[in-house]
């Protein structure tokens, strides 16, 4: 019988697993962590994640699609809040787009069970991964429960274990193993907002708000329960940073001088300061993501980014949508499809990790950066003129299928026009000539 | 008692030994390796090197520059070998400039007896470390030879245990720790000549011979016994690469097309090429180099380069002097001396990490390139000119204590000053004219 090994049942794992079981596979998944189902597990990542179309998707084709979104909250633009407290709406998209709050347990616990319903899936918990020996084929775990150790072979071998990858660890020390992992200098911590006293949500429930402040944020992403998760991007260190916020006041004084209309809707937010870890965030690239054609990264252990772009697990679930074409086109001829999966996917993974970076820059300058505001404003001129032909970054994206790869090409192309536009003046008078519409047409679809 | 312990009894590794000696430290060094001065060794890398300046300079603060010096070949320039045979010098600087081919071995044993004449420096071979617990001060060995297993505690740790730095893979884990390591798309094969009947060089023995083959190359260094070491520097895939050599026709006419003058010379090439391993060359990045004011990384464990500068050995020699500096200045006082030290050395480990890579580049189109040796020729016109106030970016690298970050720096300064005066039309007839001496001011020195 045909049988495959996964390490880690997060997201990207337990999908892949319905994928392969749905092919007749013989699957065993083995996770670090217990089963989130059963016990209280620490949230050690973000909470809820932003789903758009290529995690949709991913959902479709194992029939999830229904389930996840009558639990998923439309976010169909940022709300932008400013520091005098006015805020604005910017749509992501065209009316009927949107991104969408899911709840990262409630969709990983949700895919753990559609796998286990699947004939021939087990799942394995408490079960670390230590070493991979990948001429042998043989996987070393570390049962931290029982403080057990165990050996298991493997014919066919997926790495869905993260950021922190044991796989890609063991792979590191092939030869010519390109890799690199680089921290930003921000780290995150997440706030809670919780419902007013009858429920609801306290602020305009589809949308996704930001509090761009420059150098850092804050964002807001909404929960069913009618809360709001928080999530503050901050340098480590510097003048304005975590390094320095060390006392209760030096907290409320920070909270007071950069979000002071949101201290009256958190007001747990000090003691969440502290109590809350703050965490690093990292991208990891690397190359090959296969070996000898019966080893492969996926998700996260291939390509971690930074969460800006909401990106990371529509991404994974894009790669899981990928893998299951190759088999659709090549069987179970993974010596083809291994090789196929990593040339596809990897200036994939490279341009999704760059416009994740990017968009930090982006959601931080929002208001704060008056060329930048300067050529949104041209840009919507653009879309407004050409609703079916202009296709923004972000459209790109989060709206379409479309290579992530194109969608960096493109949005530098769009970029640079937009460069030159804010150099035209007088620009709304003319924008209809000739010399502008010329000037446009590069940028244009279809 | 002062103590502090070493990992890898390398090149770096056995100078700073003497180094801390010199100071009143019991030193222990671990080696994984066995003692080479007792066992013939499988040579694993390169068996000559290029001394330049920051190599002398590392040597004579221990004493040892006189006797090496003895031992030491100069080469004075580059003897470029053109494809129809014709030979031409490029002097690598001004009178009584030169690079030295010293024998990586000798050097090494040369330093160890060195390092073992020190009071209280003990050298264990046979070690390998294994895992570094940063947290508890703990080194974790094994000893491959007797199947044992010890442990050892540090108060001050250096890894100078080279481009697979164990200390630097324990320090990974660590939160917020940046690194990569990226292979090129070329290996290398090391070939022999042999001297002639009277033990003598078969070529020019004061000069760095290259065969530059656009994509590729091969160079030989003198060796005392007579012999000259050769490095093929070749693509691992591709239409002229090492995967296409398969049998000994393949190698033959590959010689035949590529290197015919070189055939005669090279007697035994086919069974070397076919004896000798083909080796992988990457260059690591990480950062920080230090942890906790006790555990430092120095040389190739914290910034292996390719080896086209010359500079691997000499940059950690430089480290050497630097940590040995900072010494001088702030005595055993390591919480201050580590930070510093990586501050001081991260940006110069880049920037020769970057002018390694550009050379390769370089030194592979030294024949072909039409443009590039437009652009040699007026750099020669400029240096006959001002012999005291041009410096090329070679010299600030090999002959000089110039920061390799300013060598960058000045190396992209005086590029585009060429690139410009490659596109002045009868240049010489206009080279002593106020414009063009203009031109070229901001890449004169003093």
């Amino acid at each position: 019988m045909k049988s495959a090994t996964i390490l880690g049942a997060g997201l990207v794992g337990s999908l892949l697993a319905i994928h392969l079981a749905k092919r007749g596979y013989k699957v065993e998944v083995h996770e670090r962590r217990p089963d989130m189902r059963k016990e209280n597990i620490p949230a050690g990542r973000s909470i809820n994640l932003a789903m758009s179309d290529r995690g949709w998707r991913g959902l479709e084709k194992v029939g999830l699609r229904e389930d996840i979104e009558s639990i998923a909250i439309p976010m169909k633009g940022r709300m932008i809040h400013a520091l005098d407290g006015t805020t604005s709406f910017q749509p992501y998209g065209k009316e009927g787009q949107a991104i969408y709050a899911v709840s990262r347990g409630v969709l990983n616990c949700a895919l753990m069970n559609l796998a286990e319903q699947q004939d021939d899936v087990q799942l394995f918990f408490n079960e670390r991964c230590v070493h991979v020996d990948l001429q042998k084929h043989m996987l070393h775990f570390e049962n931290p429960r029982s403080d057990s150790y165990s050996e298991k072979s493997y014919d066919l071998l997926f790495g869905a274990d993260g950021a922190f990858s044991a796989l890609r660890h063991s792979m590191q020390f092939m030869d010519r193993y390109n890799y690199s992992q680089q921290y930003i200098e921000h780290g995150y911590k997440e706030l809670m907002i919780p419902s007013d006293a009858n429920g609801r949500h306290k602020m305009e429930v589809n949308a996704l708000h930001i509090w761009p402040r420059g150098n850092f944020m804050l964002i807001a992403l909404p929960n069913i329960d009618g809360t709001f998760t928080c999530t503050l991007f901050f340098p480590f260190e510097g003048d304005v940073s975590f390094q320095k916020l060390k006392t209760e006041g030096d907290v409320r004084k920070f909270f007071t001088e950069y979000f002071p209309d949101v201290i009256p809707l958190m007001p747990g937010y000090i003691t969440d300061f502290f109590q809350n870890p703050t965490s690093s965030l990292l991208t990891v690239r690397c190359f090959p993501w296969q070996a000898n054609g019966n080893t492969c990264l996926i998700g996260d252990a291939a390509h971690a980014i930074v969460p800006f772009f909401g990106q990371g697990m529509n991404c994974g679930f894009e790669d899981c949508s990928v893998l299951s074409e190759l088999m659709d086109e090549h069987g179970d001829d993974w010596k083809t499809i291994l090789p196929l999966f990593e040339a596809l996917r990897k200036p994939n993974a490279d341009a999704i990790a760059d416009l994740a970076l990017n968009n930090f820059i982006e959601m931080r300058d929002l208001v704060a950066d008056p060329h930048f505001l300067h050529k949104k404003k041209i840009e919507k001129m653009i879309a407004e003129k050409y609703p079916e032909k202009y296709i923004s970054p972000y459209q790109m994206v989060s709206f379409s299928h479309i290579p992530y790869s194109d969608a960096l090409k493109n949005g530098a192309a769009i970029n640079n026009v937009l460069d030159q536009l804010t150099r035209v003046e007088q620009l709304e008078s003319k924008f209809e000539s000739a010399e502008i519409q010329k000037m446009i047409l590069p940028i244009l679809f279809g």
